[in-house]
């Protein structure tokens, strides 16, 4: 296995770390917990998420200025327990209340539902939103329903806005119902990733072939197909997103993720053609984000968001927000 | 080949055209030349730098305020010829002068040096400086003396926010020389990268190898040895560069830099290890940067690079800078 780690039991703690180190006038790491929160405790709704490690930056390199208060990671591809989950709302709420962003897979919901029960003994005010952006397939191996992935990035970047902004528990809430309405994505893979406490690969893709709509842990998606050109696959991703929901005449935000395997130069090369769609349809994009912010580990392939937006939803996503992998 | 990616020889018009979509409001692309600007022209040194594609975001990431005013691309690992660097200079030039900021290959010093010959025919003033921070190999095969790799990206921040003061051109000069002389860096390579026109890497490493001190273009390294933990690359990597320069007893800043095909979970790890070996030497880590700076396509591995710095450096790197890729 070609991994720059150590061991693979230590990678989530060791990561966690190290990324604070590069943080460290900004970010606290609380080990144990596995929590990254901001330094500043504030005077506002705390938002917080987390999930699986091995989706990096997503979750703690969005916490900060505009975005999350803390971000809690589970083991790899492992969602994060109650009580670890209940650290970091002990820690980061103002009696303002917490929002608790959680993406649907069947773990994440237990847990952060079970965390949220928990802080609503203590007298704590906890609301939840599940994100179910990925249009791929209806239920998925570890989700009821469609399963969380790369939109959650801007579910984080809305709530945190509104959050910044003064508002109340329920108006956060319902910013981030809001976006969650509004967004639909899409991915695609072309290698599986490995696994550092396993060594190799979960799964096959031959030679010449990718697999549509596969999930950010490997789970199947809609069909193996052969190797596509950019253009093929911008077509794809966006026919199926454009299929599921009516973005028409709309102003939307892009995001064209990588998965962690994929260079930068194939991710922009992916976003012209993606644009030209855009532009065909009537589509348009008001703001473009080009990167890795929802990874699977080393898996190579990329993934499509969009998020329609109106008034509100702009001033919140053009709102400044000063995090590792955000700025703005 | 699994890449996202139309045909070959088309892949980088298409990645910048691509980029600067993302980026419409503060970058304009420049096709034919392969040019990205800044959409305001300034009234201070123009700083331009180039060099072959395939090592996204450098250097069209690093253009906007504070650092670059123009990136010229060549073909992937391939030097722009001197009439698109001469393009670049024509358009970002403001009377005050050019530094040009190129990295230590032959075609590049030779075509960056053409179009400098060109300008000054012109009466446009215009002064190189040569990053060679790789301290792998003394003569490698596309260098006489060091090449130049990561480390490039702290020239440009340093040179950029130099001019962005005010400074003239000798002076522009004398400060990113001076961050040069301050700058080593060095790399490790696991999985070598595939050129999109030939479709299959250009050499092997075993299931078990990885090679220390690797090119960005795949040129041949110090050692080809069996993998290591990341504790033992970041001391294998900062012994290399603590041998060549003494830096003990200064502050300095950090790059952790991944080849394009490393996630950032494992940068972060490394990050934590070299951060321990530094602080063990009584380094002083004063700012610490962690990600995909400087890539090779979809090799695996990383760079590290240390700058040492003084009240001057430390100013300049802290200036604010508003580009893709760098942000403050």
């Amino acid at each position: 296995m070609k991994k720059i780690i150590n061991h693979p039991a230590d990678v989530v703690s060791e990561a966690l770390k190290g990324m604070q180190f590069a943080y460290a006038d900004k970010l606290d790491y609380t080990p144990g917990a596995e929590v990254i929160s901001r330094k500043e405790k504030g005077t506002k709704v705390a938002i917080i998420s987390g999930g699986g490690a091995g989706h990096e930056p997503l979750h703690a390199g969005f916490v900060g200025t505009g975005m999350l208060d803390a971000a809690v990671s589970g083991n790899v591809f492992s969602s994060p327990s109650p009580d670890r989950i209940g650290v970091a709302i002990e820690k980061m709420e103002t009696g303002k209340g917490v929002l608790l962003v959680i993406k649907n897979y069947s773990g994440d919901i237990m847990n952060f539902g079970l965390a949220a029960d928990l802080a609503d003994a203590d007298d704590i005010e906890v609301e939840t939103v599940v994100v179910k952006d990925d249009v791929a397939v209806p239920d998925s191996t570890y989700s009821t329903g469609r399963r969380g992935i790369a939109g959650t990035v801007f579910v984080h970047k809305i709530a945190g806005a509104k959050a910044e902004a003064g508002a109340s528990l329920q108006e956060v809430k319902a910013a981030a119902e809001h976006a969650i309405a509004n967004i639909r994505s899409m991915g695609m893979a072309m290698t599986p990733c490995i696994l550092p406490a396993v060594g190799k690969s979960g799964f096959v893709l031959g030679d010449n072939e990718i697999e549509i709509g596969m999930g950010i842990h490997g789970e199947p998606g809609v069909e193996k197909t052969t190797v596509k050109t950019a253009k093929e696959i911008a077509e794809i991703l966006l026919g199926k997103i454009l299929e599921d929901y009516d973005y028409s005449d709309s102003e939307v935000a892009v995001l064209v993720n990588g998965l962690g395997g994929t260079p930068l130069m194939e991710l922009y090369i992916l976003n012209g053609e993606v644009q030209k769609v855009l532009e065909e349809k009537g589509i348009k994009a008001y703001k473009t984000f080009v990167g890795n912010y929802t990874t699977a580990l080393d898996m190579t392939g990329c993934s499509l968001t969009l998020m329609k937006l109106d008034d509100e939803l702009k001033e919140l996503l053009d709102a400044p927000c000063d995090t590792p992998a955000f700025k703005l």
